[in-house]
């Protein structure tokens, strides 16, 4: 069976009604919860798309990837003195391990780590945010790509927890400036509007599809990009990782927008939108999409 | 560079006397430190052995593969009502996840999940320990294996955290035979000893060099052994799993005994064996030799 | 209001038929849950009882003041290395602490601190249960004061919590004898059987209704006394002894046959029993028996 | 021996030089550690002092007793919809309960129970931070008394923790008020500047040795004096509280400016004052002191 023969099969038998709409955040809520998009991009740079795989959508913590793949280009291995690269075992906002571990979050996809992270680019970049977002248009080829400033403001007037959370990582003297700049850029990178084929696209470096990591002075070696991989595949779906490896097999993030970019290395790499949520803040259409995708290629790195 | 040359390389380059000969189980303690041995088999089934390849040492949590192979085998996927894929985020005998997650364990190679999967072999087969000891003979071609009994008495009579674990498992319902029998199963079951080569060619049909998975009645199908390798990267190396999977980036799986075996599926098997631990338990010459190797070599599933 | 009338007045008011009968100890779940007694000793040696406050029920962790009163008096300071006097905060059978906490329970009332009360009366003992019933008998001025065997055997058989307890304390070495042999000791001490009137006698010493304290070579100083009666209003009862305080403001213990006694010192005791439980383990009708009378009366340590 | 020449052996028997003046308040750091004073006021109203008796020091945390009644006073039994009254069991900034409870501090002397306190008086006060200066004036009979701005700012250019205990409140919605005004209305409280003499007094009607307790319209009923007092017994001293009770048994507070107040009900109550702190964060000659003072008079609530 070809790939278009399977991703129509994946795109109809997907379609659940399970699930909720990210509420937590105002502006998030009001989107159409029916979106679907599927977009499949392989090795020989072949396009399949689906649904709604042109329509822009917010990235949330897809983003962590972008902003983790610009510190470890900046700081080296010097990284992950600051974050560790483990699975947290917990709900993707715990503070409790933030507590018992001294400030140093598990790894660089829970929150906390982002926050880290974010702070680690305030650091060491003149503008942050420009350069971030000239990084993901490179990564996508696509100038048109921007933050949704509603979507950043909404955030910030509601998210406490992650105001929580920096303050604790400050307490412990693992954030360098100013909480409410930590905050603010985080908010951006989270409200980053991407579509399915941006994101197809923009992993395609990840999944060694382009050669070599280089957009606009962000570097990354081979061995850097794998490694980046290796924490995807063990954290990029917050508690449900382990299960994102145990039944899909790949690479991958997710994000509480309803998008799931995952790859499988020198292969392919497919983006999938849907915003309804199961209670680990992942897309059920989209678990369940790549799930029966795995299956029927009967591809994944295992 | 060809394999040969990598190997003598990685096993010249790891030979570091850091770590500590695990203690908490006497009979362990009074091994060589000095031992150190490497087995690599190839698709093309080429051997390369280094060292001390061929001596048997206690695989004691590698085992967990073998017991989890043939109690998915035996209950298919109704076995994940009784544990979880999830990494634990916390030390590998934590007894307080059971508490909160109300006695299922995170995954199978945590020593609650073990034991978990030890009551399943109980509860299905007429002659447990034989069944093991005869389904593992098989997967490694050598009749010549055996459990330590000397191994699996000083465990027992040491193991109060593992009875802990069993009784708190008891207490919460997911423990359905005598406890002193579950730990009695477990206990031999770690106690089992091997070589690298033996561990190498029994992990073969993980890594699909050899198909289908069918020894002595425990089948698996393709899928059902991609699901176990995925639940040996995620949780593989007790809270250094995330370690692993970023240095190394294959799925395996280790031991106190100092083993470590893990794979490339489709390309290879590699066992390694030296005594001495890091803080986590695992071998510090083997998981500097398996990160050289993959970094040597170029190749990993990422 | 005199005594007798206040007395009466909390009886009539107290009668909620609130809460279950404890069911974890098959043997316990038989008992009448219509069962309400009072007995209340003042200083001057005056008597007030009502209800069933002559019938014997299974005081369990009531006996915990009795056994802490026995190790203190052997071991003097020295037995605070072993446990400590902290409220715990957690479920009264928590592991969680003692494994953070490195097999140190918080205090004595916790069952883990008990069963290390226990280990030390097994190691200083000849004949640690026939002590501990003469000590109680004493105390109780009562020689018909004895163990119910089936109440002990009934929660050895179904005791896989403590055993888990026992055990994680033995892997910490804060266990000096055999798991079994403690458990059956702490099995046997939960097991006696007493009366109101019986435990409001024997909590008179605590109370100072009665000096000094030598029953049976058990010698404890005031300075001592104090200290137990300050543990009892800290950690007597469960994770409620905060509630406790806040609205009765005495020293007390509760244990789950539905038993509860309590004391102003210099004033009185009043030993009450009801075997319907709140969701924390204390007798319902005893819990609001108790604060009626303190409100009523006007009398409290505070 | 009388009131008099205990408290001069309590003196001189307490000046050892452990412990170590706070320093993560910068302001505070800079006290003279060697500062020592004691206040008692006994029912009859005699007044003993010693030392720097008459310095005013940061109250700092003995400042939730005050805040607390208000609040108390205001909502009555409403109030421990939002705070509980158990020990926390925990250090005493500890986050993490209040991620496992849902954000209700488990009392209202750990921070964030009097985080939410604060956030009450800011809901139901037009001019809190005076009303509380008024009350606090009006207890120790002193116009005197004021808060220490430099103090109050310092803490807010630091206090990363408490500004992530109350993100994490309002999180869970048991915040009101704006984050940035329930800590400044905190910081104040905490920087209320007061001598031994003026705690003494301030607190003899939770002593009952003036009554009623009806102070520029705070009013509190007998039987919420004995409840505020209670929680002071169980969850005065942080995570020492029970240690306090087991060696001193009186309910107090502490602060880490290294004052303690403590009183027996209708007894007395006594002020101490010495700046270096053992690790729980109560002063060590205030500590010892009490523990001395208690066991040379034979006064105690046991």
């Amino acid at each position: 069976m070809d790939y278009t023969s399977i991703l129509h099969q994946v795109f109809d038998e997907s379609k659940t009604d399970d699930g909720k709409v990210a509420d937590y955040i105002p502006e998030l809520s009001g989107i159409n919860p029916a979106k679907f998009g599927i977009y499949l991009q392989t090795k020989d740079f072949k396009k399949i798309e689906l649904g709604d795989s042109q329509e822009a959508f917010s990235i949330q913590s897809i983003s962590k990837v972008f902003t983790l793949s610009m510190a470890f280009s900046l700081l080296g291995e010097k990284i992950w003195q600051r974050v560790g690269v483990e699975p947290s075992g917990s709900r993707f906002n715990s503070i409790i391990q933030l507590e018992y571990e001294n400030g140093i979050p598990r790894n660089p996809f829970i929150n906390a780590g982002a926050l880290v992270v974010a702070d680690i680019l305030l650091s060491h970049l003149k503008n942050p945010k420009q350069d971030l977002l000239t990084f993901v248009q490179e990564l996508a080829q696509d100038k048109s790509i921007d933050f949704d400033s509603r979507i950043a403001q909404s955030e910030k007037e509601t998210g406490f927890h992650n105001a929580s959370l920096v303050n604790m990582l400050k307490a412990h003297g693992n954030i360098k400036n100013n909480c409410s700049d930590v905050l603010d850029f985080y908010y951006h990178q989270c409200s980053l509007n991407m579509t399915c084929q941006q994101l197809a696209i923009a992993f395609s470096p990840f999944a060694s599809l382009t050669e070599p990591f280089d957009f606009e002075g962000i570097i990354l070696s081979k061995s850097q990009v794998k490694r980046i991989n290796a924490i995807m595949l063990s954290c990029g779906f917050y508690d449900e990782s382990g299960e994102f490896a145990f039944k899909v097999g790949l690479p991958g993030k997710s994000g509480v927008g309803g998008g799931i970019v995952a790859f499988q290395p020198h292969q392919y790499t497919i983006a999938v939108w849907s915003p309804k949520l199961n209670q680990k803040g992942n897309s059920v259409r989209g678990m369940k999409a790549l799930e029966l995708f795995t299956t029927l290629s009967g591809q994944s790195i295992f």
